[in-house]
């Protein structure tokens, strides 16, 4: 099955119009420049980020079930029975049509309900360096500002993404960086938590294990 | 020469990894969408735009120049020797290469300082709908915000972008969106009109015809 969702994620990647993944990666760094300068906090750039995600992510699953249906892909995609296959489309599906990029998935929790996915490569922070814990001038920074940066997640984005879109699929979410390149880690990793199951009928074949 | 260009660009787009354009325009709208919560007025919502697009243009160039070159195509994008090269650069190789579209260029000034970039496609505003004028909520609003919106030029961040771009080769020039599909015109067309060509060297065999 994993492997199906592999190749359903391939074959929408190459269906998807394309644009330049460095003017992105800029057009992205743009957006966190302009929350940085606004609200200061970079605890709250953090939660704009995931609230900006999570209006993309609502587009984003519409997407992907409609181009998954039209490509007669609908059953590997839309049969998740349970959380392992949820996180199976994110990574495998999700990522690769969104980003063009091979998400690895794992970590799961013994009650099933969260699990990590794993990105060697971060689309997102091309170009991007923050600055780091031994930074003189942060650590003497009167305002803060520059060590402030570090509690930034640059790239929360993904967090709002995963739950925006698993929300449309009555999955309500939590999602954690709890590793990240920028920060000196060797890969990126996002904690997806399951927090319920919402009922409006869509979920009823969902099981919770 | 210009087909030349044009390979150049399928040749330098071909190369360039990819996100999905989808993804590209809705990070994009989400960046309008932060400016214009911030500064409420449409026209320094286009200020800023343009000013973001124009620091975006810089890194575009280098990448670019340094792309061509290690593709052995430096000749085909570096002999710009008039204005009209350099027209062709933009559209041809830029626009190919940072959005995998192809430009039009044409309306040349008779003076030759000034051209038109013609896009049929528009991928930043792919998703986008702008009130029209005969909303007649917008007519009426009282805070004047969604009549203002009209004068909202959404992909303003071409113009720095072009601006930005050139400014690295020592050509200043001035841009403006003059048709938008956006506001129900059949095309998409910017004007870039040259006000200086800076004198650092660089530009030495640059002829102001």
């Amino acid at each position: 099955m994993a492997s199906s969702k592999a190749q359903a994620g391939q074959t929408l990647w190459a269906k998807m119009p394309k644009a330049n993944a460095e003017l992105f990666a800029l057009t992205y760094g743009s957006l966190v420049t302009e929350l940085v300068r606004d609200y200061e906090d970079p605890i709250e750039v953090n939660a704009q980020l995931e609230r900006i995600g999570h209006s993309i992510g609502v587009r984003c699953v519409d997407e992907l079930l409609s181009k998954a249906d039209s490509s007669n892909l609908g059953s590997a995609v839309t049969q998740c029975g349970n959380l392992r296959d949820t996180a199976e489309v994110v990574s495998k599906v999700g990522f690769r049509m969104f980003l063009g990029i091979q998400a690895e998935v794992g970590g799961y929790s013994q009650d099933q309900r969260s699990f990590s996915i794993y990105l060697q490569e971060n689309p997102l922070s091309t170009f991007v360096e923050l600055p780091t814990i031994g930074d003189e001038q942060s650590s003497s920074s009167p305002s803060g500002g520059l060590d402030d940066l570090r509690k930034l997640k640059y790239s929360n984005l993904y967090c709002g993404v995963i739950r925006g879109a698993l929300e449309m699929v009555n999955l309500k979410v939590e999602c954690t960086i709890v590793r990240d390149t920028l920060k000196g880690d060797e890969l990126n990793e996002i904690r997806v938590e399951l927090k319920e199951v919402l009922s409006d009928g869509a979920g009823d074949d969902y099981k919770e294990e």
